[in-house]
């Protein structure tokens, strides 16, 4: 069994301040990737901001506490996106990123395109394409919800097959 | 004297990752504004960015905790930016609101432009024009420097001019 300290348990995350999609992968083994634990953090837009960003902020923190992952692998955003969103997507990003420093965790970073390449293997594939075959990679049966999660495991395990690409 | 919670002590915040203008001021009295302390927090772009948040973020709280503000004033970006320039400020922006979320502290916000007009009066004073103001309301002799510290302390100015108009 190949381990690296890189190929470790890497944490997932599809940036979002409405929803934060995570998934916890354990790849040790880059050939028997283990599912560990995914989900979504949900904010109400009938919040403030600052009390949505605090409750994203110590999600994060709590998931790093209980599951030790040794790398936060983060969705990036594409840059045809528009500015109103740019920010409000960067600010989420903040926050996951400060729980990284909090940590001392390293931060990685993929598009959703370079996930899809990856898992797939050709870049045209749509996004059902990219569930199945996470739920391929991970040996899960039945759907993984909510989608949020799957596209988080998806920036996760994309960092392990990386990494055992070199 | 006309006081009121919301003219207390007020953090003007310059966003950026690079360098964070601060500006604090008392405005318990909005016809004789005090400023209280301001400067820049200041990072590297050799570290890591989570570092850099975290520098950031540690530094606002220390000031929160230092100088107590009733509130944070962020200037807000024009919607004419990039998005990768809007992404990086995002980042910046998500850690003054975690720490204003931390505090339980509310947020306003303002552009470079409602300060100007605040200010000055009119859309089209350049940025000299605003930063000689900010030293005749502040009563501030000698040039404010560095300059970010100056466009926090006019954010923080602006929001007290605009409460007291109404």
């Amino acid at each position: 069994m190949q381990t690296s300290k890189e190929n470790m348990i890497l944490l997932g995350i599809d940036p979002g301040t409405a929803t934060t999609g995570f998934g916890i992968i354990d790849a040790r083994n880059p050939k028997k990737l283990i599912p560990i634990h995914y989900g979504q953090i949900r904010t109400s837009k009938n919040d403030l901001m600052q009390d949505r960003l605090l409750k994203i902020y110590n999600s994060i923190n709590h998931l790093i506490e209980e599951y030790s992952p040794d790398a936060l692998v983060i969705e990036q955003l594409f840059f045809n996106t528009n500015v109103k969103t740019a920010i409000t997507v960067g600010q989420a990003r903040g926050i996951y990123i400060l729980s990284a420093g909090h940590y001392k965790l390293p931060v990685f970073e993929y598009t959703a395109l370079q996930a899809k390449m990856e898992l797939t293997g050709y870049g045209r594939a749509d996004k059902k394409d990219v569930r199945k075959r996470v739920k391929e990679l991970l040996n899960i049966h039945g759907d993984i919800k909510p989608i949020d999660a799957s596209d988080a495991l998806a920036i996760a395990i994309c960092h392990s097959l990386k990494l055992n690409k070199k």
